[in-house]
Formats: C-alpha cells, sequence, structure tokens
C-alpha cells in the first residue's frame, strides 16, 4: 500500500548492492511513496550490474561514488543538486569491515584493514554530510539516517571492529546532528536494526545460528529489511520532524529483552 | 496534508482534556488519517465539557472512565469492541501527581498521594492493558502507545514523584510489550515527549523557565503537541510494526545534547 | 584481608536475613572494613532469629523495622543516631513482590499486592532516606546504596512485577540523591547485581536455568553475594566520594553482553 | 590515608604529564596503596622532563613509547614483564585531537588529523590491549581502565572529533574486555570523568564556562583529578573484580541531572 508520504521528496540512497539490500527494499518503498533519487554505491559494487534494475524501476540516475572519497561524493552531491535542487533526505547504508573478510579475530586485527573499515563504515558518513553541509544541499526540516547495529552497545562476538565503527557512526550522527539542526532544521537519526539477511550480513561468521538466536529473543521476531524500508519512510516523512540524535532500535523488541522464554527453553532441560 | 495512514483503524484515546491535551491533538490527527476512536477520560475531566467537541469533530463516542477503575476500564472497552470489534490503537495520557498539586517536594512527599498518583499516573497504564487483555481486544500487529518524560532518566527539579511515575509507566510498557507481542504480535512503545504547554504541564513549578532552557537545548527546538501528534500516527501505523519496548525521544534532540551553545552563552560572559 | 576501608564509619544496614543474603555478607565484610552499624529487618523476617549470630559477630545491634512504616522507621534511626551520632552510610536490601510469591503472572496481577509490593521494594526507599533526612542524619560525604536487578532495564521473563519495582527504586535513588547531594553532598547509588541463590531469590520461578544463563553470557562469570559485598565497601568508602546518581551493574558484564559465545553454541548444532 | 589496596600489584600507567595530569595523580595515589609501575608518555611529551620528578618520588621507571607504534609498545610491556612479571593494572589517559589543536571545527574536519587523532585516542587503546595480549602480560583478575568523557553519548560543543573518538574508545574497552575476560578473568572499563582542568582539557574551546556549568549541573560539583585517583585505585584493587564492560561515570552526578536548580536560575529572571 502507499500513502504518498514522500511525495515530492529528493534524495539519495548510499549502499543498495542487490535485492537483499536494504538500501534496496528502501528506495522501492520510498519510489512507492512518490520520492525520487539517486542511486549510489561504490564502483566495484555496480560493477556486478544488478543496480541497474532498480534504476529502472525506480526511475533513477545511478551515480558511482566510492563514499571515502571527497571528490567522488562532491561529483554525486551536484549531479543531485543539479538534477533536484536541495534534497529532502540521504540513506547512509555502507558497513565493510576487511578484518572480518579476511577472517582476523579482534584479538588480532590487522591495523591498516582496521583504518580503512572504519573509513567505509563510519568516516565515509562524516564526508557525506560534510560534502552535503559544504553544498549546502539540504532542504529545511530533511531527514538524514544511516543504518547501524546493536553490537555498538554490547557484545556480539564475530561482529569485531563493526562494532567499534558502529560506535563511531552513531556518535557522528549525533555531532553532526546537532550542527545540522542549529543550521538547517535537518534531523540526523541512526536505525539499529535486527539483523538482518543481506549479502554483506550473512558474510559475519555464524549468522545464522545468530539470527535464530535474535528471532527467539525479540518477542516480534526479527526486523526484516522490508519491516526496515517502512520504517526509514516514516524517518524521512513530516511526520517525525522532530526526531533526531536518536538511535532507534528497529528490532522487534530484542534490545530491551534481556531473555526470552524461548531461549530459557535451551537452558531448562 | 493527510495520508490515510490510519485508514481503517480503529482505537481509545486517553487524555484529552482541552485543546491543549497532546491527547487532543492525536486525535484530530488520527480522525483526519482515517481513524475512529473512542475517547475517554476521568469524570471529573469530562465535567469541563470541553471534549465534547472533539468528539463532534472527529465523530467519537465520549465514554467517561476513571482510569484506575477496572469496572470502569471494562465497561469502557466493552463499548469499543461492540462498536468497532478488535482494536488497531490505544494511547495513554494520562499523569497527574497530587504532590505536585499540593506543593509538596520530594523531600516531604505525602505517602498516600503518592500511591494515589502513582495509580493514575503509571498503574493506569497496566489496569488499561489488562483489560485489554483479558477482553483479547487487540489485533495483530496493533500498537499501544503511552507519554511519558525524560525525568525517567535524569532530574527535572520540580517534577517530583512523576519522575518516579514515568520510570514505573516506562518499565510498565517494557513487561506488558513483550508478554503483547508474544501473544498478538502487538507493539507496546512509550514517547518522551519535549515539556510540552498543555494544562497539566503548565502546572509543574517553574515550567515557563524551563520550557525556554528546553528550547535553548533541542536543536530543532522542542516538540510541540502537534509535532508529538504527528509521530503519534506514525506509531499507529503498519509502517512501524517492528519496533517495540522502546522509550522514543520525541524531543528536537534534547535527550542527546548535553549543553548547547545558546546555554553555554549564559555562562560565558 | 581488610584494609581498614570504613574505619570509623557507622551505618544501617537493611535486609539481611540468613547467610544467602548479600546484606549480610555486606555486613561480614563492613565489619571486618572497621565500620559499626545497625541491623535491621522486618519483625516477621526477623522471628527466624538467625540474624542475632550476625549481631553477635559484628557487635551489632538487631532493631526491627518494617521499612514501610515511618513508625519503625523513626524508631529504628533514633537507635542509631543514639548510639553512633550521625551516619556514613546506608544499605537498602529489601525486595518482595506478593505476585510472585502468590503465583500471579504479569498479566493478571492483583492490584492490592501490587501495591503491597512497591511500598515494600521501592517506596521503602524513599522512607527510609526521608527518615535520615527529617532527622538530618548523614554526615557529609555519606553514601547510600540500594540493591537493583537489570530487569528494570529489560524483560526477564518470571521477574514480573518486581522489574516495574526495581526501576521505581532506581528513579527514586536519583530524585533522593539530588536533593541529598546538594544539601549534605550525600551520594545515593544503586547497585545492579547478577542474578544471586539469596533466599529471596531462589523464589524466582526458573531460577536455577537462568543463573545457568547468566553465567554463559557473563564473561567474568556472576557476581557472587561475596563479590557485591566488597563491591559495596569501595561505594561505601571514601575512595568514591563524587559517585552518585549512577546504576551501577555489578555483573561480571553480563549487561553489555549481547550474546555470548556460550549462549551460541547452544544455538549451533 | 593509605589502605594498602593495591599493595604488592604491579601496572602501566600511561598518559602522566605534568601534576595536572589525571594519570599523575593516579600515580602518586596507586604508590601510596602500595602499587609498582612503570610510566610512559610519547617522547615528544616526556621531552619536556616532568615526569622524572614522579618517577623519582615513585620509584618508577619511565619508558617512552607512543602509544600509536606497536613497536615501542612491544618495548615497553618486555620492560615492565622483565621487571614485575605479570601486570595486575594498566591506566590509559591518552587523548589528543589534531582537529582541535588547530581549531578546525566539526562541519569542516581535516581527515587527516582525524586520522591522526583517533589512533592516539581510540585505536591505541586497541594496541595496548593487544600488545598485552600477545605477550600474555596480564595476572588473572587484573584490571584495565581508560578514561573517557560523556561528550562519547551527548553534544558537548567544541569537544569536536573527540566526542567519536571516545565512542570509539568505550567500543574498544567493551570488545576487548569480553575477550580479555573469557581468557583471562581481566576486566575492562572506562571511566567517563568529568571535566578536568588539565593541561590537556583546558585546551578545549570555552573550557572555562563549561566547567562552571557542570559545577552547576553535577549536585555534588565536578570530580577533580584527585576524586578520579581514589575511584580508580577501587577498580584495580580486588574489591570490584566482577565489574567489567561498564562505561562508569565519576561526574558528581552530573551525567543524571537533566538540569539543576543553579541552572535553572540563570533561567528565572
Amino acid at each position: 500500500m502507499s500513502y504518498g508520504l514522500l511525495k515530492g521528496k529528493k534524495g539519495i540512497i548510499f549502499g543498495a548492492l542487490d535485492s537483499n539490500s536494504i538500501a534496496w527494499k528502501v528506495a522501492e518503498r520510498a519510489y512507492e511513496e512518490g520520492a525520487e533519487f539517486v542511486l549510489t554505491n561504490a564502483p566495484v559494487a555496480l560493477r556486478m550490474g544488478e543496480l541497474n534494475a532498480l534504476a529502472e524501476k525506480t526511475g533513477s540516475d545511478v551515480i558511482p561514488a566510492d563514499a571515502t572519497s571527497m571528490e567522488d561524493l562532491g561529483k554525486l552531491f551536484d549531479h543531485a543538486l543539479a538534477k533536484f535542487g536541495k534534497l529532502d533526505f540521504i540513506l547512509h547504508s555502507i558497513g565493510m569491515s576487511v578484518n572480518v573478510r579476511k577472517g582476523k579475530v579482534y584479538t588480532d586485527l590487522n591495523y591498516d584493514w582496521l583504518t580503512k573499515g572504519w573509513d567505509i563504515s563510519a568516516v565515509s558518513f562524516h564526508k557525506v554530510m560534510k560534502t552535503a553541509w559544504d553544498k549546502d544541499a539540504m532542504k529545511e526540516w530533511g531527514s538524514i539516517l544511516a543504518l547501524t547495529y546493536i553490537a555498538a552497545q554490547r557484545i556480539f562476538p564475530g561482529y569485531n571492529d563493526m562494532a567499534d565503527n558502529k560506535a563511531y557512526l552513531e556518535s557522528i550522527a549525533r555531532s553532526f546532528g546537532y550542527e545540522w539542526g542549529l543550521r538547517n532544521k535537518v534531523r540526523v537519526n541512526t536505525i539499529s536494526q535486527s539483523p538482518t539477511p543481506t549479502t554483506a550480513g550473512q558474510g559475519v561468521k555464524g549468522f545464522g545460528g545468530f539470527i535464530e538466536f535474535a528471532e527467539d529473543v525479540a518477542p516480534l521476531g526479527n526486523a526484516t529489511a522490508d519491516d526496515c524500508a517502512g520504517y526509514c519512510i516514516t524517518l524521512f516523512s513530516d511526520l517525525t520532524k522532530k526526531v533526531t540524535l536518536q538511535n532507534l532500535y528497529h528490532d522487534g523488541g530484542f534490545s530491551n529483552v534481556g531473555v526470552s522464554d524461548k531461549v530459557m527453553k535451551r537452558y531448562e532441560k
């Protein structure tokens, strides 16, 4: 069902890779709700070519950009501004740990890889906002969102240095969000999403068992990528203008359950 | 603007007193978005008679109910269930401290008044949900909301025993929300709203200065009752189905600002 | 080992029942560290008579007091003040839910029992502090502590209305702690302790399985009553004078672990 | 007064610069309590030469080490291990933002400086622990502490990218602390200290006004460096063995005060 919640709104969506991506679902849903946007991802990700299908479906341009490159980001925003004028929303759905990919455990991190993962997963959010800031790219009462995970607050073994990256990302949301609020009435929030079987998420070690555990803890079950898309729409809409600097758990209740009856059953035999 | 976000949805709204009330604004907005609902408040509050105007405007019945009385709540839910069938949403916007009204400071509380205020402000939320629970009154994926204040987490002098009541209320939301989730996929959340110049809010000592302070802290300024109504709509809608057990700050960013530039100006002379 | 950390300090310890009690261990440890104190518990609890052994061992008086009775509390503090002069510390280790005892689940609470449990478990802390406040009973830089549990923040099925009571208790600590700080430089904190196999704790349904789960989550394992006694000593000592209004997790790390390797093993077969 | 709380304990203390440093005070206090330790700081910081006075007073060696250099850290730990055998405690009190020093505001950060400040202020904590981990340098039930600031949770304008660094630092404490707990029963915590007029702290813009504001908010006033030293001693002692993965506010109550009467006076004219 469509409500026209984003009618006339313009934005940029970072991080759609394939139809498992949360950003992909957000794009589809934003389109249904009346938004127009530019899609972007790293050139290497775009080489796989799936994003064009989404672009076609939603009438969007695809602009490749390495989100750690101020030059690439500058071109991306120039394109979007030329096409749309000022923007209403930005979605940042980017994360990658080289250490995770290469199988380095947390007590044995490679620091070059650590720096690269931090730059991609966290600093990129600052770079995106700095680019938008310098170009005065956001409309008043616009909305900027990034996706994060509760590993920023609590231990989830295997999540590794991504936990620290997400903590940094959430801090950027607050730090920059304060400035955006004062200058442009723009809000900045993070959504702390259930573990989601995206192509990226599935790369984390032990993901299958973990997603089952999370499902057992959350009284409403895990939030899916589709669910997340709906929630993002509300946060881009005009109905949430005064929500800012928040980290919003979208997880079926997982975050506030210490233990569930279902988990306890595995302990009561 | 209306989106039809609550088209076909049925509910009960507690706590509308006059046009300054948050619950009043929620009712207006829910009506615009297509919802039908029963309005209720304590018999003593209804005597003032303003609620009828809202009922007329929104095509609602007004059913008096003391939210601390299981008997009254039973009748209220029976009426709503007879009229609508199962419900999609409930708003709990109820709070009153006798100690605050009578000018008793926190170190000199009257314990009978404490108990009464706790029953009205906090336990009533349990009673409302227990009544709905026993009558199996909620549709799957329904949404139950209560309004709260950040004094549940931090000191705001003058807020007095209402701070403790709100902490208890928020705990009820989690405790009962877990059960609702498991049985009916119903979500339960609280909105921690900016200080709002409702008729009740204005009764708190030093409210005027405080609202100015909050305005100076929040980068987007205080959220108004109208803003809150919009936010409630998103939380009653189908777009937030997996948000539960959360305390959601709706405060222009106040909660995550330690100090603002505006406040600091009063310290830099 | 003894350090003399509490040499010359005087206090009141609420809630020692038998040698499984945390308060019992705190009393033993405080005595070793040089403190003198009055022991108190409800008359009904004292009838079992074990407390006399502790009193003898630590050279303490036992003064029966129902912690919900301002009259009893008045007499207790009069006794302590007459014996010691002003006090350095108070420990509140009191909690009881009639609903839990009677097997009422959270969705079917008896409200009279709810009120009674709230009065005993939470309001008693206000009453203790109000009595001390009115009698100006605390020395500057004194320390007041109450024991709590993480169910105040997250769901632990079976903890029932005690979760809400603990949330209220923690709020009292903040609300009253602010006043104590301003007037007397007294600090007020709560310790959120691991599940502990006290006589009371063992009454909670499914406690055995739960304590095993908690042990599997906490990287250092559950904190014992003995561990807790040591921690309380630091918080009564002069080394923690500027810690106030805090809820301090003493739980082997449980509170900040989302899932542990040990728990995941039950999901990876 | 000395209690012998750290009798026989060995450690490494990072970050003492001059007698205003928190690490300096911790060293003095740890010495009084019976500890032996190695003092270390960056070679450039040591050039100022003041640290020798502390070394003499406490009978310590000074080993220069750039805390971002695995080679320097390796030598430092080799020295400490050769001298003491395994260690009981480590204090990390290191932080520096090039952007703050150079006057770059948060919306105009230099990313090379950002990376450098992150490496020094946050990653260094991982490097210290990885060095200790690889050398199996910690005794069972040892304690590792880092100093942080509440800007990791809330906005304090002028704190700039140090806010994000502290969020990352606190996340490292949790992530690595989990591993330490499992392998060696070692605990890892951060202390979130009041603004402290150290030589470094005073470099932050508007620090004077801010410290006055913080003093007005905290019911016990700001915690001093001396106070912090006392608190660190408790966390290195055997009395806090089960406290881990925590961020502990040591701030006179600041963190849980939304607004104080003193601040409100500036708003009530």
